[in-house]
């Protein structure tokens, strides 16, 4: 039997304003990466969130950010590598509070933004991060870019980790993602992405940009819920699994 | 066997900026109130005072307050009560994550400043921040005024409930605290603290501010730590308990 | 010639969060209150609407609030009034400075959510924002609702005045508005808001909730544009009082 | 007739917290960099440091740095420019409302912390800030480290430039600053520190960290005032110029 996993962020509103579309996801995902309230989310957000995650069974991620409200997180910040893992340390147990009120858990964490971007390379932030997790839970399992420091070094640490696809990305032939900067970044089209997704789940090969063969390993697969359309493409790779024979569920048992 | 416990509010820095002296009053009291980063504190404060009062066997407690750092948390905020809720428990949780990750727990409750205030009287608060303990943990002891809506609405709903004395504030004739306003307010006396400390601890009687009788019933007497004058009267306070024969130990078991 | 300002909250997004439609709002409305990032906004956003208003002939008004943002600047804080009088000078800078960069000026003030509300019984906190005006241009005109004690103590200290109406809200009999949590508090039928805002520019009655019969002077109607809806009733009220020989255009000279 | 400017970090606590020695400070200096809020400072402070500095004649300077109060500005953050430039519109223009209620203005822009350092060789932050500044006032000369890409910068984009010269750093034979991390990055010595303020006042050699000879140039020097030894300092240099005949003079006309 061939299981994947399906990812999603969650709770990034903020007080009064609200973002992406988290009820349609909750119905669709199997993790959800749930923000932790340092780039996005609140308090209230969270036991909403954590709430209605427990409900349908999906699992209850810690989505761990640089303290950067103005930013959405996705600003590069020089933090002090000690207080960066405090900071990661402070948003799980944030989390986990509103996880247990809920009935649930924290079973995992992923970095977001511009965090998740610089720990691909930065081995400094990379360390604090993973070091967060030895002194949280070393049981926990993290998501993250195949290939990154941050996974590598999650596992020298001796962490279970989760190599990541996402769902509508382009890939260079080395595996990494394009850039948004770059036209055909992001696919669109919501059979293609389905198709993607269903290869990726069943380790066949998907076209890279430059149109050669690049097998993409993951545990776990990213999608997106912040516009209707996003939403619509989510429900679409997951009928596509389906429809596939693969099994959608959790990494975490 | 006579004991009482001494708390104290520590953790109160944020960021580049210090406040109080948190190592020595560390080794005078048994219960650190540490703040939680809501009105004050941070990660890496939070870090570093739960490993010092594990190591030193002080009971870590959650100080929580409203989301106010430019207020120090002094300020009422007229907060939806559910989302009061909430900021309570989250609060609570990323204390939790800190003193798990240094071998201890957060052990009770005592919520600061503007809050603290409000909930003596604010039923709708009160009732709040109650319900974020039950929601959280039910067994956590909660620290509070005596005659607050606060410990009144914890006891009926069933939390262990600690009313606590204040070391350095003389009291009307009615048991509640002189204004800070009022001339008389904060006593200054080291001599004259530690003999009113004692007598709290022994359930003998004191002054009160208009040369009254006045028993005060305290399972906690809270000192503070803000000024080298204030560490001296702390030791002072836990010298004279000794020196009568009372133990000093924390109300949690 | 009959004329009447009609004024809107512009630039209530933060960050990546966005709120409102203040591309559409700025082609109906005569004064744009905008956000000062206290409660909402920030400089990117504040630099967007200045711009896009000067563009118009729009007037920049100091939509000033309490610092607030995870609550929107919707609960009453117990600031200090000396506090809350710097609070509202900063905000009022902050502005003008993007204001003049887009060669125009911050041209009136008006104090928003629970600022507005608090202010319109609460001596001391009216007394600081009157405070803040007279300290930094005693020459700016003041909106804010008939009968408050901002507008009363805004007079009494020389200020120029504006009272104004909400296009969309029940009055009572005593010409308060209804309160949201009642029944028939706010009005959804856009032609009936537009002959309603018709009747209040011209001096004519209106209907209270109760039926009677009510005279609302205002200089300035608010309307709002948080949703598609909204902008629709704008632009109906704008047309209808065109229709009816109405001249809209701002009180400031 | 030779003369310098000296130039000190002023209004740096926030809220309940204080930091360095404001009024010492202020009765030593000729030119205040006052905080604006983003890295430190908050209204009140801002308001009381220019009605200080105002006083005095002491001309007041906006410090301008990320927003950062977690990180007290020291942390980079790679923020896009653009948004940058408004971020430091903003904190002008926010103080210049509270300088011109004390009846001076803001007379020079000198970035903090972070920002200081990364625009001394980041290309698109030192033309953000130039920006800014453009956008604003280009008549407001700025402050900065020579050789900086922000002085370059700001030359050629016609503003008016003043180096600056720190009184108690050591500098490499290229009259770089020594990183702190360096042993002897920091004088101590009062004599010493107030003799090398007087050469660089008087275009006189200095020696360099490893003995040479160097002579900066400089428009103002930096005097920190942190801690007492460090205002005791900030007294030494300035009774030392006096002493050689240098006459301490703002830089502003």
């Amino acid at each position: 039997m061939i299981t994947i996993d399906l990812n999603s962020d969650l709770g990034e509103g903020f007080g009064h304003w609200t973002l992406g579309e988290d009820d349609a996801l909750l119905d669709v995902v199997t993790s959800a990466n749930v923000a932790c309230g340092f780039h996005a989310s609140d308090a209230s957000i969270m036991r909403r969130v954590c709430g209605q995650a427990a409900e349908r069974g999906v699992v209850i991620g810690a989505q761990v950010g640089y303290r950067d409200l103005p930013g959405f997180g996705r600003r590069f910040i020089d933090i002090e590598p000690d207080a960066l893992t405090q900071d990661v340390i402070y948003q799980i147990g944030a989390l986990q509070a509103f996880a247990a009120v809920a009935g649930s858990r924290v079973a995992y964490v992923k970095p977001h933004g511009a965090l998740y971007n610089a720990i691909v390379h930065h081995e400094e932030q990379a360390a604090a991060v993973v070091a967060a997790i030895l002194d949280y839970d070393a049981s926990l399992p993290v998501l993250g870019l195949p290939g990154s420091a941050w996974l590598r070094r999650a596992k020298e640490a001796g962490l279970s980790t989760v190599p990541e696809a996402f769902a509508d990305r382009a890939y260079t032939p080395k595996g990494t993602l394009v850039s948004r900067r770059l036209p055909g970044a992001v696919l669109e089209d919501a059979e293609e992405i389905a198709q993607r997704c269903v290869a990726i789940a069943t380790g066949e090969p998907i076209n890279d940009v430059e149109g050669g063969s690049l097998t993409v390993m993951a545990g776990s697969i990213c999608v997106h819920g912040d516009t209707a359309g996003a939403v619509e493409i989510a429900r679409s790779v997951k009928a596509a699994l389906a429809a596939a024979g693969v099994t959608v569920a959790s990494f975490v048992a």
